[in-house]
């Protein structure tokens, strides 16, 4: 993986800080899928997903973990965790827009050491291996590493 | 990373079904830290954690990510993510103890592609590199991967 598909060629602003990453990584992921939204950029991505007037979403799982997705018909919601891909990795005091410092581990800013997001989404329809979902605000392509049944309050169903 | 430190030695029940992994991860994880609780193998820790009455736990951050932990205190909850460094990978339909056969997607088992797991904790303390917090079910010693802030029910704050 290169500097820059790490992330380390975006942007930092004054008053920021990022500190050296370790020199190797400590496990490896394998993304699962990709999603599909109407957000081409992350310009264009709305600043929080709408779990009821939200435009529809598709993640497209990976025929290898076609039969992972057995029983996953029927939820109400889903969490999912995906890969904010386009992010650097070494801020750990950042300025967000409009906002006073604060530690990356107090943001939920898509810049941080381990760039995976995690979402509750409606789930709407399971056919095959895809699955489609209201609520979340991601980039088109941007890569899937995980999803979750969310059957209470304590894993995140809202109002439940 | 060997096939053991991947999960693949650890056992599979009659009629669970595993594929064969990709042969390349896609994305590196840096463990940003190791959480402390009083369970000491995968088989004393309890089911589900207690936000109110589950025993502290200790996050000891990795002195490197320090400043990122800047205005967490005063927080009531955390999500935390870890990773589930015993867990096998690879199946993608599994049994669960006096259970049904289910699709991986449709457990929070730890047995998944990327052993990833999503906890919201409720913040007790943050003094210098170690966070205390209650509410975590998971072995001593697990890997860190990241900490985000709870502040909405959106975001899985409790009763919020």
């Amino acid at each position: 993986m290169s500097a820059v598909e790490n992330g380390a060629g975006a942007g930092i602003r004054p008053g920021e800080t990022a500190v050296a990453l370790p020199e190797r990584f400590d496990a490896g992921l394998y993304f699962i899928g990709r999603i599909e939204t109407p957000w081409q950029t992350r310009r264009d991505c709305p600043r929080r997903g709408d779990l009821v007037e939200g435009p529809l979403c598709t993640l497209h799982i990976d025929p290898r973990w076609a039969e992972a997705l057995t029983g996953l018909d029927g939820l109400a919601h889903v969490q999912v965790l995906y890969w904010m891909d386009e992010a650097r990795r070494d801020l750990v005091l950042q300025i967000p827009r409009g906002g006073a410092p604060a530690g990356t581990f107090a943001l939920r800013s898509p810049v941080r050491p381990n760039p995976i997001a995690s979402s509750v989404a409606a789930l709407v329809a399971v056919e095959g291996t895809r699955v489609t979902v209201r609520g979340l605000d991601c980039r088109n392509g941007t890569p899937l590493v995980d999803l979750k049944p969310v059957r209470t309050a304590a894993e995140g169903a809202p109002g439940a």
